[in-house]
This record gives C-alpha cells, structure tokens and sequence, in this order.
C-alpha cells in the first residue's frame, strides 16, 4: 500500500539547468514497475567532486565503490548512477561484481574510466541486484540526457518518500552568479551520521576536489547531521557534491575563505532545505520538530541532548499526540547522559517557558501551548542553564503511520 | 482508555511470607481513583537494604532520598513506601519536601527515623506529589499491614502495566532453606541503565549490606540492564533488594563467594524473570524478542551490539509485522559503532541461518522463519565472527499500541 503524500510535504521548486550538468531516467524494473527507478547525472570532463558517507560499519558494497573511486580519481568524476528498490546490501562477493559492473557499463557510455563513475543504491537490503537490468536501460537513457531533467530526477531516486525532494540556490563568487541545485531523498532508517539516505548537488562553480570535501563536511554536519526520524542509520546515506567549472569565475585558491562566502552560506542552506524536506517526509510524520538546546557546557554537548530528545519515542508519541508532556523532555534531557542540573532546567514549548528553574512555571497556562501543538511545526527549547553551548536537531513525530510502513515495506 | 492485558502476560505466582515483612496498601487517590496506589514494605528491626538507581541525570526527588538514606543508615531501613500515579520528578524543593514529609509520616507509624524509611514513586512526572493524601492514608494502611499481602503489593505499584508481576525463588545457605520474594512494574521508558521502573525484592536471609549490594548490581547487569523496550531512561528507576536476616543459617562473612553461591544464583533468575516480565508488559508488546550476540570482539562490544538491535525501530516494527527482515538486523550491527566486518555477519531468525559470512545462506528458506515469527516469541542471533565476545539482549516489538498508549497518556 503505497503510503499518501506527507501532509508536510513542500512544492518541487523551479530547477533550471547547471551548466555542465545533463540527467536522465529509466524504468529498469529493479524492484518497481511502472515508475523510473534508474537515474544517471552525467557531468562534463574538468568536474570535480567530494562525498560524505554513512558512518554505519557495515555499509553497502556502492559505499566502499565511491570511497575507493573518490581516492583513486582524486575526486575527478564524470556520471553518477543511481538505482532505487535494491540497496546493494550485504550482498557480498556478488554485491561488489554489481557495483563495478554497473561502473563499467556507464563508463562505456560515458566515454570514462570506470573509476570516474560513482554509483549510489538504495531499497531492498539483502537482495542480490540485478545489475543486468540496469546495463540494459542504460543505452536508451544515455540517449535522452538532458540539463532539464532535474525533477525527474528528484522522482527517480524515491523509495518510500511521499515527494520528490529539490532546492536551488544561487550565490556569487566574485561577480559571477553561480547555481547550486540538489535532489534527495529519504526517509526511513535516517539519523546522524549521516541523516539522509541521498543526497546529489551540483554546481557550475569551479572549486578543486579538497575544498569541496572540506565545505560538504561542514554544511553535512549544520544539515543531515541535525535530522533524525527514527534513530536508525542507513547502510547506504551518500551526499555527493559535484562541481563542473562551467563558470567563468576569479580562481578559488586553497585557504581564500573570503571568495567562497556566499558560496558556503548558499550550500548549507542547500543541505538544510533538503534536510529538513527528509524529515517532513519521515515515515508516518505528521508534524516537524524542531529542537533548541542552549546553555550547555559545549556546543557538542548541546548536540548530544538535542539528539536525545529528537530520538525519545515517548517525546515524539507526545508531540504526535499534541500533548505537551515537557515531563519526557526531562527524561530525555537526563538520559542524554550530559552534564545537567535538573535544578536549573528550563524547558519551552512554541517560545513559551513551561518551566524553570527545575519547576513549573508558576500560573503556567497550557492553552497557547497547547494551541502551538496543534499545528504542523513544533518546537521545542531546552534550556541547560550552565554554559553557553547550543545546538539544534530537527525530527518528525512517531505515528501510527511509522508501524504501517515499517511493519510491512522491505527495506 | 486502560489498555487490555497484555498477549504476553504471565500469571502472578503463590507468593509464601518471606519471614519479616509485611505488605500492605491503600487508595490514597493520588490520581488514580478506586484503585490501591500506595503500598509500603515493612520490615523487622535489624534488616539491611541494597539499591540500584537510574543512570538519569536528572532523577526524582525519591531516588535522592535514597540513596542519602541508604549512605546515611549504611543501608539499615525498616520501610519502603511506594506511590503510584505520581513520579515526583521536577518538582523542585517541592518534591524534595514531599518526599522528606513522606519519610517522616511513615517513620512515625514504623516508629523508626526516617532515614530508614526509602520511597519510591512513579507516574506523571513535574506534577507536585499530593504527599498530604499519602500521610492520611498510612495509619489505616499500616494497621493491615500483612505477611500475605505480596500479590496486593504487585498490583499497587502499577501505572500502565497490563499485569501485575511478581517472582519467588528458594535457595540455600548452608543447610537453610532461604526464601527470596520480589515484585515489579514497567512499562515504558525502560532502557538500560536501568531498565525497570520499579522492583522491591525481599529475602529472609541475613547478609551485610555492601555485600547484598554487591550482589544486587551484578544480578541487575544481567538482568535488567539487558532489557530494552524503547530506548528511554526513566527518571526513578529503582531496584531494592532487602534481607530481614530472620532465617537461621551460617553467618556470611565478607568473600565467602561458595556459601552464596545458591543465592546469587536464585537472585539473579528472580531479577532475570521480573526484567523479563516487564519487557512482556512493554507498552503495546506483541511478541518478545530475544537478541543473542556472540563473536564480538568482547562482552561489552557484544553488549552494544544487541541492545543497537534490540532498541532498533526499524527491528522492532519488522518483528510487529512478522517480516524476517535480516536487512534491517544488518543495518543495527553496524549502527552500534562496534567492530563488525561485513564480510564475516552471521545472522539467525528462530534457530535457522539465513545469512553467513556476509551472504544469504545458498537455498535458505524462508518458510520455517516465518512460521517461527508468527510465534509470540521472537529469537534473533548475530555471530559477528571477529572474538568471544558474547551478549543476550530482550525487548519486545514496536506496533500501534505504543502510539496510542504514549500519544495520550502523560506519564
């Protein structure tokens, strides 16, 4: 039963062309029928590219592939393939014959190395692929690449999303106006490191290889490292960055922070649009929660107690329930393991401060509390009252919408 | 709603007087109506205590007196006063107040200080503890108190439990026959460490304090801190364990490991067998799973590994809808952050190895694995193929029953 579209979900916005960059989808018949389930971005030669990758220990046999191909090519890479309903999990031997034949049969049409060919799964774990049936739809999609593509793109790689995934930004280096744009998708089994199940951004800026590694880790760790829906983290979560140079824009030289401000900002506010959109599409999620810890001793710690409330079971029934049960979020506040003082809590829901101080506010009214909860967006603010560390995660609520999917889909 | 008894519930034992103490209980109505929510332990005179106590940094008002009590008295208490319906968590000097004034009203009808008086609450937390209808109800209840009254006890110290549970076990010492009696509630936000709520456990052996100290958390390590039912930390955790010392057997001097070794034994399959009626009891729990981790490279690698599996909501709700979902056991190995090579994995559903050395198992069979699925008792194994290093974890499935019990009541 395929799930209806999230209630939170948000519009596919305009994605025109990056310049360099060209896409294309098929119906390979990998798991699903009568839907694309293959996708292929095919960059120009020049391009570079950086990757961040799950932090889960055993990750699938398309993971070690990229790593060993972003070391080996030195982040010079021309397509990225993509297939959707078989996730190239713990599939052994066979599962690493998949991904290099699947390389092989790109690289043949793309003119390239195999290496310079990064492939991305996600779906079934388990399950042998079969990387026939994708070699066989790769000729025909290759044929009807096109710099339009994007939001077929976007649909392509879905697996239980509700909506296909998209933003674009634009950000000047110099006085030359450069595109980001970038798909995901989610939306199970998400949770640092790494929070998104896929992630592709491309760009017409010309940055080398090891400066687009340093600001994808920075903005991944402002971005889909703040998002969690269920705790789990997936065997597959890939975030790839792809630049093409097709702007003619001042040099970026190592160490020239300046030049690549805006650029920066442009990106992380990418990584946090599409963040977020992963976790309005959390399996059964019917509100976003957002979480503020401050007056933490350190900014990690803050992070640590955030995470601990995004991931209560109990937090997130509660919010479901629109009950405003600030009593679990002590709870999850005390088994984050953190340095806390109960006595000197302070905790908010909707900007109103329930307690503090360790006690309910006194002549707290729940009303506007209550009133905020039953609206789409919640949230919620902690204040440790001991130092000046801050963070901030965002997650979805745990409903009955979460069993159905997950006591019945594969993946 | 009150939720129905739960599919996995056992049936209360016959529960035989433990020599020196007494039970009763009242309805105190501290938020509960027409039913018994106080109940106190008494015990003789010259009787020594033990406890264990959630790992919440921000903990009760009751698990503060505790534990100044026990250090107070080097664990000589004559009392325990629990209180359901009501945690007296965040509740500021309030709590600490009502606590103390709970103490004292006990103390007085025990005619004892109250130091020697422990209490325990559990129930809504941040809600000020009507310690005023606690007081008023003790004089009548103490004037019943009984040796018989163990099942009433079990059912007093309720809040979402579906059953009420209790265990017995006789060991000896020497040539004495020692009784050992104990009861328990959960039922949600129970996770290592500690895993239960509530457990008062009494026995009519005379054994030091430190030394039932020792005892109790190494018997708690091997039970409750193995059970998860949904990955949250209560804020009052506690598991009492009191010996009245009114069986005659020999004196137990300090590291006579061969005399108690009967008794260690019995205390650790009576903690073993309440832990795992409280994850029977897990809020909505359909089936209980039991996680074995072996080949990990030490115990508590292996330790990690299982309650990663075992607190998985991806597992769980698998389990729910009978999917033999090794994909998703796959994805919780590695989550856990512990060594695990892939490549090695190991995995069994009910006896049968579906996977081996980081493959399906050539012909496996999927039929006997879900007919032991269907089952309400689910077995899961992982070899992870590296050392020695082995742990059981239990928890029970995540289905529809957890939302609807936690999306509306405040606990």
């Amino acid at each position: 039963m395929p799930p209806s579209v999230s209630p939170l979900a948000v519009p596919l916005p305009d994605l025109p062309p990056v310049a360099g960059v060209r896409l294309g989808v098929a119906e390979a018949g990998i798991r699903y029928t009568a839907r694309a389930d293959l996708t292929v971005i095919l960059v120009l030669k020049g391009s570079t590219a950086a990757g961040v990758f799950t932090q889960n220990k055993c990750p699938g046999a398309p993971i070690d592939w990229c790593r060993a191909a972003l070391a080996e090519t030195h982040g010079q890479i021309r397509a990225v393939v993509i297939n959707a309903g078989n996730a190239n999990v713990f599939t052994g031997r066979a599962g690493r014959e998949a991904a290099a034949a699947t390389a092989r049969a790109a690289a043949a049409l793309a003119e390239c190395r195999p290496e310079e060919v990064l492939i991305a799964s996600t779906g079934t774990i388990g399950e042998k692929l079969p990387h026939d049936r994708i070699a066989a739809a790769l000729p025909a999609l290759f044929q009807r690449l096109h710099e339009t593509a994007w939001p077929d793109a976007a649909r392509g790689i879905m697996t239980t999303d509700t909506y296909p995934k998209a933003a674009t930004r634009v950000a000047r280096i110099g006085d030359t106006e450069i595109r980001i744009t970038g798909i995901a998708k989610g939306s199970g089994m998400v949770a640092p490191d790494l929070a998104t199940m896929l992630c592709f951004v491309c760009t017409d800026a010309a940055i080398p290889a090891p400066l687009l590694g340093r600001m994808l880790s920075r903005a991944t760790k402002r971005s889909f490292n703040c998002i969690t829906v269920d705790s789990d983290t997936s065997t597959s979560d890939t975030v790839l960055l792809i630049a093409t140079g097709q702007a003619k824009h001042p040099r970026v030289r190592h160490g020239d922070k300046q030049l690549l401000r805006g650029f920066r900002a442009a990106l992380e506010s990418l990584l946090l649009d599409l963040a977020l959109q992963v976790v309005r599409d959390g399996e059964g999620a019917q509100k976003l929660i957002r979480v503020d810890v401050g007056g933490a001793v350190s900014h990690k710690s803050a992070r640590r107690v955030a995470l601990s409330i995004a991931n209560s079971p109990l937090v997130k029934t509660a919010i479901a329930g629109g009950d405003a049960n600030w009593g679990r979020i002590v709870m999850a506040v005390g088994k984050a393991g953190e340095p806390a003082d109960r006595d000197r809590l302070g905790i908010a829901i909707g900007g109103v401060w329930m307690a503090r101080d360790g006690e309910l506010v006194p002549g707290y009214d729940e009303r506007p509390v209550a009133e905020h909860m039953r609206g789409q967006e919640v949230q919620v603010a902690v204040d440790l009252g001991l130092g000046d560390g801050a963070a901030t995660a965002w997650t979805c609520d745990l409903t009955h919408g979460y069993i159905d999917i997950n006591g019945s889909y594969r993946s």
